[in-house]
């Protein structure tokens, strides 16, 4: 699927324009591509590939915590986003409506967010403490007709995504497993993405429209911009006792359960990309990457040297199947072009073999993150390969997670907080907790917004100290960038 | 999740009234449920698993035959609709439109099938013959809003479904993977739902809007009606021509490929459900069942042999976790309560374990199939499971072959055709080929229409033969039937 303008390089370098460079990763790495209609997205395979490792990744480790996968509908009647006032006021301007059909009564929407369809069947469902708890997550189509640029994968029209909703009998067990919801979505991001995250509660201001707390967990881009990544919702009761839902608990009286809800999205891929990409293109980390090695037979003049390379890249594709290889056995490009094609693509690693190492009984083993190069004896290529696909991805997230810590900037007065602004920084302050206050610092600084209170308590701890902006007593330290 | 109504069991036999029956089954098993609005659905947990395991036995076998997932978006411009002239005419009565947005100048349609979003994107990817074969699959949902009644899996005004696209330099190519995807369907169908199907070409007025030819693999249900299962398309030239998609050849000429597209929905589904279901509920064949044994342990009065069955129980659940045995330790509803449910819920087998059987070191196995009991020596457990999945796994295909096999009923004249339509046969007849003369067998029976002209030559060949209705010479012999 290389066309001419894709197999050309990104023509900008990262450290220059990052938003440019952004956008011609996504569309010459041939992960995205922009879509006929304003706003929309083309998940092209190669960016597929990246969800579906991230689906995989997930959806195990949910399904061990006792979750089950089900499908709810698009539409959503319009009656239903109006029984949870905060909700409805949240999202009703985002919402895309869909055309009258055939009698329907009532207006559809396409869904932002499934909470209400949901719990409308979840007061059907549920009668007794013996139905509790129930865990219901759906991989599905989201539309918010966002009114901002748009971005890919960052800010879309429609994007991919996975919201899991679950009802307790106890707050209690509510709140712990909101937590560990959260806590699934730093191991994706960590251990799969080797991209390192803050986890955080949002400000009240910033919390999901209906929920009691939100929690989140914030990536940190190279550009100094903070990234929200996924969130998980302690939604308390609301939505329980808008949608009437209520269980017959042990001791015989109707109780209302506590409810959470949680999201991550296709966003996933922006922060990936952003996080680990360069100047040649995607780095993908060996753990989310299906094929992890490309292997790059080196032809010469000589077709009978050429068989014989070829045969040998044959055989080491075959050792390394359990890494899923590319044998790139094209010869009607050359193995410049082909080295430049699988470093745009981000493959982890690349093998290159010609004539005279077919003779040395060796190969030359390419890093895609460092681009070191290093001679390897075939005999002990197996080895080679796992040990370096596993230095790259702690590499990756070494490297990442140093520039998140030197990123942090405290600041316990403004003109401190203004400065680390200006450095692009991920800035921890003091704050008072009051809504307007935050909003001032949004206007004042035109577009710096509270990112998280830590859940690290020696972090968010404000004791003795004073609201960076305003001065009065801080209540606690919160994390504050500019966002995408 | 089982609430008072759905603890109930279905009300009506099967055999009786199948219409009646698979709504209850649906419902009460848990595995669907109706939606606020009109005609959708929701697929609750035990359904959406039956959906996961069609999607990962798909999915491995389209990636082994060089398909790559990718997703494209959800609304598509209606101009796109009108570049392939029979396909907009096919499709336009079931588009739901969605209401005007923010100056997009044009209306935009939910995707009712994405042949036109994705062969756009199409034109601007494919430049030359390296760039074929293109393979895309995409698994997602699709609204058509269906005028006809309603009934979950089986026509929803939204589905989930996979849709195969890719693009050939040769018609060969083209047809022969056309019709390996549909072999793949029939391996869905056969290998792992356990529902026979028969293979074949759909006649000229059935054929897919836009396509030269469609393949369909059918099943015939236990009601006497045909069920269309899934269906894999020669699109030819026609939409590569409409959507300006070429290449440039190996000679250096530009040519127009050859495309196919594929798709396979939740309606398997309902296939499944009404194959293999009965009086009892659900029957779930073993290659399917993600949790293939129920373990319920037998109580009785005094605590301390109940100890000992639970901590035998547990142990067996041990020994069987390769089969995800679901451990039915619940002491507030009775042994025979337990029974009756996880027979709704169909997994394939029971164990029970009583105070006696702790004494005697053995267990009661249960067939979810054929009620067969027998007693089991521990020792010999795991070996008699799975002994015994693959025979429920074998009896159900084999069950329903025979079916298939005996409800055929070879009709070379009309009064013949027109009997066995009366005992609900699946009619393999001659048949001119006229459309015409189809549309009037339709009209005269009020329903049955031509399901499929089958690969089989053998059954195809019409040679010597009439028209069964018409008289006339007749061209191929097709299967008749209702058809859902």
């Amino acid at each position: 699927m290389a066309d001419k303008q894709n197999t050309k390089g990104i023509t900008v370098r990262k450290a220059d324009d990052m938003a440019e460079w952004y956008g011609q990763a996504v569309v010459k790495a041939e992960v995205a591509d922009y879509a006929p209609v304003r706003g929309f997205m083309i998940i092209r395979p190669r960016g597929y590939a990246l969800w579906e490792a991230i689906q995989a990744f997930l959806d195990r480790l949910i399904k061990e915590a006792g979750v089950e996968n089900a499908y709810f509908p698009l539409l959503i009647p319009e009656s239903f986003f109006q029984k949870e006032a905060t909700h409805a006021k949240g999202f009703r301007p985002e919402v895309a409506w869909i055309a009258q059909q055939d009698g329907e009564q009532e207006r559809l929407a396409i869904r932002p967010t499934s909470e209400t369809i949901m719990y409308d069947s979840y007061s059907r469902w549920i009668r007794s403490w013996r139905d509790l708890p129930l865990r219901i997550n759906q991989w599905c189509n989201i539309v918010r007709w966002e009114v901002k640029d748009t971005k890919i994968f960052l800010r879309t029209r429609e994007f991919l995504w996975q919201e899991g909703h679950c009802v307790y009998a106890t707050e209690k067990e509510c709140e712990q497993e909101t937590l560990h919801y959260l806590e699934l979505y730093r191991r994706v991001a960590e251990e799969l993405m080797a991209v390192p995250v803050i986890m955080g509660k949002k400000t009240a201001s910033e919390t999901f429209a209906g929920a009691a707390r939100s929690y989140t967990i914030e990536g940190f881009m190279p550009d100094g911009k903070a990234l929200q990544m996924g969130t998980s919702h302690m939604l308390g009761q609301g939505f329980a006792t808008s949608f009437g839902i209520s269980f017959l608990g042990t001791s015989g009286e109707h109780e209302t359960p506590w409810q959470n809800s949680w999201g991550m999205s296709t966003r996933m891929l922006g922060a990936l990309i952003m996080s680990h990409g360069d100047d040649k293109g995607l780095v993908v980390p060996p753990a989310m990457a299906r094929r992890k090695v490309a292997i790059v037979p080196v032809f010469v003049k000589e077709q009978e040297k050429n068989d014989a390379t070829l045969a040998l890249a044959r055989d080491l594709a075959k050792e390394l199947k359990h890494y899923e290889p590319v044998l790139d056995e094209r010869d009607e490009v050359s193995a410049g072009w082909k080295f430049n094609e699988h470093e745009l693509a981000g493959t982890p690693l690349r093998i290159e073999i010609g004539p005279r190492d077919v003779e040395q009984r060796q190969a030359v083993l390419v890093r895609r993150d460092t681009g070191e190069k290093r001679m390897v004896p075939l005999a002990d290529m197996r080895d080679e390969v796992r040990r370096t696909l596993d230095a790259i991805q702690s590499t990756l997230y070494g490297k990442a997670k140093r520039f998140l810590d030197e990123s942090v900037r405290e600041a316990l007065a403004w003109d401190a907080f203004l400065a680390a602004d200006k450095e692009h920084r991920l800035i921890l302050a003091p704050h008072c907790g009051d809504a307007a206050c935050e909003e001032a610092i949004k206007e004042e600084t035109k577009g710096v917004t509270a990112r998280c209170i830590p859940l690290d308590r020696e972090k968010s701890s404000a004791a003795g100290m004073k609201c960076v902006r305003c001065g009065k007593e801080a209540r606690y330290r919160a994390y504050f960038a500019r966002a995408y």
